[in-house]
């Protein structure tokens, strides 16, 4: 049986690698960074539950992505480069299948986007996943909750609602792999969120929910908001689904990992064809407004809607 | 039922302010955060599982204090001032009284040190708790494993095997309640490490055991060991306990969360009286040597130390 140190060398050595500013990486009481001047660091911790965050049978590779994913997803929604990471991993039982299948799905979101392990710890347990990313947005650049004015833009990264759709789907034969690939291994908005920063003065990652995260904005911004409910962008997998309550699932469903941004008219312009040009879409689903409250205008009527964050898949709703 | 915005806000509040270098703190996607010029980053992560890195029956005061200052030993043998740090909180069910006493406890420590909660998140799941704890260190000044010589003094600050010989009384009437303290409540060597850090050449902290963690050393150092028997230093009350087996338990005992640093002999007469200072001894335990390996000086004998490190206590030691 290997121990600790052997098991990380094993398994998660490929991860050291690749990152600038590493002075000392793992294997010592601490890692030491070098963070350059005018830069901020920019620092968020997420944690992955098996049977909460993501189902039970869900393949090691793909853990490992989301686990890295959801992370760099929040410091996307900064604006900020993502640099290094550490790794808190609680397993049953040593198993060296899932250890090399977890290991190479972060690995490959890992190198997609330049980022190295350095620190982390193993314990025994029942599976949870606790991963520290830190990045770099340059001094006073960087997109926050606070900073959405009346009259602004409210923008989403990609589509909607696909992850909700694709848990529901998770005992159907009839299951969309397409669907399925989103909640499994979503795609943090890393670069679109570092070219949203140029414009952007609020934003956040869609990980519980539309109404849910934005109201977070509103919150922070002390604004209100109005979405139209025909513009929130629907996948081709989505479409085809048809599900009967496709607004329910858009509007509350977690897991998308997309970005709402809330940008300028004009700016929308620049930003969308260079969103456009990393193949992501950018599209305008509402408006910030002075009077408070979330507001959703389906044709010619207007009515509230109730900000719930989604809870994941295992948990109740909050009331 | 608060969701897990208004549980943070309820219980952590207090924890987030009290540190330099704060641009955003807790409640948006990530913390911002501004590293000095001068300065490394040093960061490490820590996980406490119930009944693996704390009894079951811990207090709730205990465990936030004991899964901070963990963190805060490992930026302490870095010789780096802790500035910020991040929770990662699974917990079984919400309870009001758990969670008072335990940001109690994790404010009672984090403010000894003027450290400032800057994010986290919490989950439900059974309890373990993660934290990742940032700290800076003037560039190139911090302690390595690497930097080890022949000829240097190795000293430890503090006592060894209190916290292990607490966890054998456990369940027993007799237990001595200054031991069990040294379990609940480690004192992370802050203050020590940043003293040591101006002569310490390598440095690593005792939370494994002594012969385990001195090893990483030699190992990184390229470079053996000789320690002495009669100089591993005693608590009063582990010599009032008087165990039979003191020096498997000073030697092999988990959990002291003191420092092992080496020093240079004319450093180790400087360091002595500024820790004394601090009430914090610092006792000289043995040599390093060219060759490899670890070894123990009992009377005219010396005799190999296996360097098994100590795997908790509810785990099977490394054979």
């Amino acid at each position: 049986m290997m121990d600790e140190f052997q098991l990380i060398r094993h398994y998660f050595s490929g991860l050291t690698a690749g990152s600038e500013g590493v002075v000392l990486g793992i294997g010592d009481d601490a890692a030491l960074l070098t963070v350059p001047s005018g830069q901020e660091l920019a620092v968020t911790s997420d944690t992955l539950v098996a049977g909460r965050h993501f189902p039970h049978q869900t393949r090691p590779f793909d853990i490992g992505w989301k686990a890295l994913a959801v992370n760099l997803s929040d410091l996307a929604a900064m604006g900020a480069v993502p640099r290094w990471f550490t790794l808190a991993l609680t397993l049953p039982a040593q198993d060296a299948d899932w250890l090399a299948g977890f290991s190479e799905g972060l690995k490959a979101l890992a190198d997609l986007h330049g980022v190295a392990l350095v620190g982390g710890d193993t314990t025994r347990g029942s599976l949870s996943i606790t991963i520290t990313a830190m990045g770099l947005v340059p001094t006073g650049r960087a997109m926050r909750r606070d900073g959405a004015v009346q009259g602004d833009l409210i923008c989403v990264t990609g589509t909607l609602g696909d992850a909700a759709l694709a848990l529901r789907q998770l005992s159907e034969a009839s299951a969309d792999p397409s669907l399925r690939r989103r909640l499994d291994r979503p795609t943090p908005r890393v670069e679109a969120g570092q070219i949203l920063a140029e414009w952007g003065m609020a934003a956040i990652d869609l990980s519980d929910g539309l109404a849910g995260d934005l109201n977070h904005i509103l919150i922070a911004s002390q604004v209100g908001a109005e979405l139209r409910a025909e513009k929130l962008p629907q996948s081709p997998a989505f479409k085809r689904a048809a599900p009967a309550d496709a607004l329910a699932l858009q509007l509350h469903g977690g897991d998308d990992y997309e970005l709402c941004v809330c940008l300028r008219g004009e700016d929308f312009q620049a930003a969308q064809p260079r969103l456009a040009a990393l193949g992501v879409p950018l599209t305008c689903i509402g408006s910030i407004s002075a009077a408070p409250g979330l507001r959703l205008r389906q044709g010619a009527e207007v009515h509230a809607i109730e900000p719930r964050g989604y809870q994941h898949f295992s948990d109740t709703r909050a009331p």
